[in-house]
């Protein structure tokens, strides 16, 4: 971690939405409104998921866990998907996809899957906003 | 976590081979060996890889840096695939992923493309055993 602007690769920010920033972590959503598919970009040059500190990977997966949790409770997600995976775009990035049996893809992954064009609204944005900021906000 | 026998789904004990038993997870090897493949399966009824209690979460990912680093450094793999996804096979298993970018799915993901075919040795088994018992010994 620095102090100096951390830059978001580009293939990154062209596809997904600012949502939140926390605890050194940009958290965006994918444009593809389809299926609920966040990502937490942790402000490091490390590309593995496991490399990372042990109490910022904690970090981590207790956010992708309320993540997790709102999306069942609220979205009617019925399983999570949480990767690191990095062969296209290199810059850690943590995938946390909110799966449904019912969804155009299942059971299949959604990288490398095409997924029926649908967007978010700026409403629909502002309320992923709130409530990213609303979930993190909890974590102690 | 219980002291019954602990029974591994059929999809995934068709698919791969067992490789070592720790500390209640067991590690297991895909059995197409074009791209290496390790699975890392928790003894619980958990789901979902962020529900883990922290210290078997940092027991896991742990256990799959030192898997990455391995191939790394003896495999030639460039990049390592974290992912916990159970579309299909629901019990909590993490797929650790060695990646290269010659490797024949590259950058494609591992999940629903098919591999060549080109499976272990009996030999190349049992290196990947004493493999897997070394590196989870080297846990403090």
């Amino acid at each position: 971690m620095s102090s100096k602007p951390f830059d978001i690769d580009d293939r990154l920010l062209a596809d997904s939405h600012a949502l939140h920033t926390w605890r050194h972590c940009q958290i965006r959503l994918n444009k593809n409104a389809t299926i609920p598919w966040l990502l937490i970009i942790p402000e490091t040059d490390l590309i593995e998921f496991c490399d990372l500190p042990a109490e910022h990977q904690l970090n981590i997966t207790l956010l992708a866990q309320m993540m997790g949790q709102y999306m069942k409770d609220h979205l009617g997600v019925e399983k999570i998907n949480f990767a690191a995976i990095g062969n296209v775009v290199q810059q850690l990035h943590i995938h946390v996809v909110g799966r449904h049996s019912a969804d155009p893809l299942w059971p299949d992954v959604v990288w490398g899957n095409p997924l029926p064009e649908a967007g978010y609204s700026k409403a629909e944005i502002a309320q992923w906003q709130a409530t990213l900021k609303t979930l993190a906000g909890d974590v102690a």
